[in-house]
């Protein structure tokens, strides 16, 4: 699959820029690419305890988006998957390390322990006062002598990183780091393998299946078990997590392996909050990629019973945008619904010539529905006259319940009546239209005006000018003309709706999608509906 | 593919539920789920203008994540790509509105217009004072009439945000929106598709190629075009965008579609910053997921002249995780790297004694390589001879260069040599064991605490322990017996070294893939070795 890189050889400098370049000079890279790819604080002044973490590439945010005030002083970046150097490690701690020390947070990977483990060596023949810890915190397989690090190494970065910018000399921050490594738990899963720029992607997991207890570098899970959606993926990771978990209310860390969506994200959120050990969660850090795998499509949970000087630490501040922080575990607040969704009852009045004409509209669009549907047939689905013959039905068989001698709640009786009679776009059109314009008529306006104010929403809303060959084609001139009596008006309908015939291009509607070729000599069906119904009103045939 | 999901019914309604689970009391959904999905903020007090926005699902975080002090009032979700009804809005709309009244910031999509304006239509009928405007950012295609809403909708909650949370009336919310919405240009491109929920995902796209202009439903660029790289992409993007720009500086907003890897991210903020358009860019929002089209892999780009009070506005504070904040566009810092990473240069001295010590060790090393690579062959793939033998060859060959009257030099050079020709584990390994060596001779150990002090060390990084079958397991009793002489010393190196025979599974280092039966009976090379050599030293061949 194609990514949006430019060669595997310079995207981890590439992208260590990208990060460098609008960290507002809150970071700085050394002057040792390619071999050398350290970031590192640029505020920074030797003067406390420095937190070195890194290893591979293909984590991000993790390592470099991480450094900041309060959590990593640097980070090493090795190539995608693969352990920094030495050399570069060393360059690292010493790039940042003055009198009060640094301490290594190193994941349990063989390259980086070792990498990691002489650079301190070397660091140390140098006089500096370097300290190590390894975090091991998956639990994929409970009896194996050497954990995997996973994304629990976050709660490392931020308790530790936490103490040594209050201060804490490297004993105590080394002690720390340590107690927090002992606590921790993770395990991931995931449905897809993830795509390592320049190899192609091996198809690995089939349909049907996930691979449960895997690590951050594609690597195959312990387990190759059934998938059964979010709820059952949240359900294995959580058996295995709650056996693994001492007493006491724990803070869980949810991690975005790289290819899982927000919305997912979401979801697996929720199905945590109704999970098993969803009583000894408290609070949560993410969802967010925070230790991914490139674009895996999985997700890991950590879990550490933070005491209340971890919950402090924790949520301490911390200048590094990639750091979700931490909110509470809570059930989700609901709040009643408005008063006012039901609409108000109608309170139905009589009056004979307004039936008479209300009528005699539906008449005349029941008459023209063959006629309308026809013309629809050249550039839609044919069905504009069934569609207004069905509105026209429904307010014929509804006349009596209507609020006849009101004009206003007449109007915004007709827009409810069609938005819930008319489906698609052309129902809530003229339900706008009606509604807009008895707000009009409720203010005061005689029919013109209303009916103008009407069209003036309908076009705002549903974005069809003149010329633009929709109802409006027909409706814009005929309400123009509406004060000079109905004839005029009648003949702008008329005269509007023929010019349609003409318009090589509908710009609004779905006729948009049609080409103009198809359309010539066809009058747009909502324009001819329009046009017919001032006919029929002005030849007192209503 | 398989997704974290339960069911296309419940998606969005439990992805809800996630977020406002975690939203430490600050935000509320309203009670009519299934049909009615909305967020609001839950400390609203509707003294100020309230900011409504939403559209269908599956942009997560848009539309709820962005509800929040500063930005969104309420948010209201339809299903996944889906417009939320018209009821739904009115809902959303009467919960949260007051006298100060309402904006509806709506992205130009029909079924939105439409249900946002009909809502609108009816909110007003029941006394809300609301306005509307539409976002229709997309420049992919200049001279469409109704261009669709991309991220650039960010830039109207935020801006509009800030003056409604300041205070700002409905006509001034209103105006800014407008202003604000006039000025952004957006344009989209993507490599794949993006797969939605319950339905197949469609392999549109061919290798090699990429589409430019295109939506966040899914639906298909304006032209397919040819990628080429992180770099072509941004230059396709920027060449749109320029010619659509005004003049003066812009704020670029980098929107993750779902699918593309915080690296690749990374990479395409490298990008812009060099690109044709670098210099009209003077602030970043992102890069980050914002509006995305699930799990897309593909980014958008945005591009507005903020003026000085805009960019009081992006930056004044918001409550909304989900807002990355604002970056200076900037060229990345740079800083020397440090002094110390190349290694001191040796001092050669002389001392007979340990010359032939040095040699002695090199010949026997040399001379038992190949029944160590047959012992090695039993479990790894047979080259501990070899490695071993050319690590002496190098020693052997450098006698003379070497502080052989400094001890801690000598240890410290015999750990660069080692580094610099074993390759792998081993020769890091060792090279800690001598550099902790060293170490401790510098502060005046003598030869066996000093070897202590960097099998100590060597166990801390390697992790191998007492059994683990390596060479642990005869250096480490050897050295315990140390202090009584070298024939104590060799015995126990040997009896060590015998007993790794018998393990049937090693736990550290590459023979920990093999299953134990094929281990059994043949002693480990590196326990081997370090037998042979202490054997050596005690019948004082050497």
């Amino acid at each position: 699959m194609a990514q949006f890189l430019n060669g595997r050889e310079t995207i981890v400098t590439e992208a260590i820029d990208g990060l460098v370049g609008i960290s507002n000079g809150r970071l700085a890279r050394l002057d040792g690419y390619p071999h050398i790819k350290v970031v590192v604080r640029a505020d920074w002044d030797r003067r406390k305890v420095a937190i070195v973490s890194g290893g591979g590439s293909g984590h991000e945010p993790s390592h470099a988006g991480f450094v900041g005030k309060g959590m990593l002083t640097a980070a090493i970046c090795g190539d995608i998957f693969a352990s920094p150097s030495v050399d570069a490690v060393l360059a690292g701690i010493l790039a940042v390390t003055g009198d009060a020390g640094c301490l290594l947070v190193v994941k349990n990977y063989t390259g980086d322990r070792l990498n990691f483990g002489l650079a301190a060596e070397r660091a140390r023949t140098l006089g500096k006062n370097v300290s190590m810890v390894i975090v091991a915190d998956d639990i994929a397989l409970p009896d194996i002598p050497q954990p995997r690090g996973l994304a629990g190494t976050l709660f490392v970065h931020k308790i530790a990183g936490a103490a040594a910018e209050n201060g804490a000399d490297l004993q105590a921050v080394t002690a720390i780091a340590k107690r927090v490594i002992s606590g921790t738990r993770s395990i991931a899963i995931a449905l897809d393998t993830c795509t390592v720029p320049g190899s192609p992607r091996e198809e690995r997991i089939a349909v049907g299946k996930a691979e449960l207890g895997l690590g951050i570098h594609g690597e195959p899970g312990v387990e190759l078990v059934d998938f059964a959606g979010a709820r059952g993926a949240v359900a294995l990771v959580v058996a295995k997590l709650g056996k693994a978990m001492g007493p006491g209310p724990h803070v869980a860390l949810l991690n975005n392996l790289g290819g899982t969506s927000a919305l997912e994200m979401a979801v697996l959120t929720n199905e945590l909050a109704r999970s098993g050990i969803a009583a000894s969660i408290s609070h949560l850090i993410g969802p967010a990629g925070m230790m991914t795998a490139l674009d895996m499509r999985g997700f890991s949970l950590s879990v550490y019973p933070a005491s209340a000087a971890d919950l402090a630490a924790i949520t301490s501040y911390v200048q590094v945008p990639a750091w979700p922080g931490l909110s509470k575990f809570g059930v989700p607040q609901m709040i009643p619904m408005p008063v006012g969704i039901a609409p108000k009852a109608r309170v139905p009045s009589a009056n004979a010539q307004v039936r008479k004409l209300v009528l005699g509209i539906c008449a005349t669009l029941l008459a023209a529905a063959s006629d309308l549907n026809a013309l629809d047939a050249k550039s839609g689905d044919g069905d504009t006259g069934s569609t207004l013959a069905g509105a026209a039905r429904a307010l014929r068989d509804q006349v009596d319940e209507l609020p006849l001698n009101d004009t206003p709640a007449l109007y915004r009786s007709i827009s409810q009546l069609l938005s819930q009679t008319i489906g698609g776009s052309s129902g809530v059109l003229l339900a706008i239209f009606f509604s807009a314009a008895g707000e009009a008529a409720s203010g005061g306006a005689q029919l013109p005006e209303s009916l103008r104010a009407g069209l003036e929403r309908l076009q705002q809303i549903g974005g069809a000018r003149i010329g633009d060959r929709t109802m409006v084609d027909a409706l814009a001139p005929a309400l123009d003309e509406l004060t000079l009596g109905l004839p005029a008006a009648a003949a702008a309908a008329r005269e509007g709706a023929n010019l349609t015939a003409a318009m090589t291009q509908a710009r609004s509607g779905r006729a948009s999608y049609v080409t103009g070729g198809q359309l010539v000599g066809h009058i747009d069906p909502g324009a001819e509906a329009v046009a017919l119904l001032f006919e029929s009103l002005a030849s007192q045939q209503i």
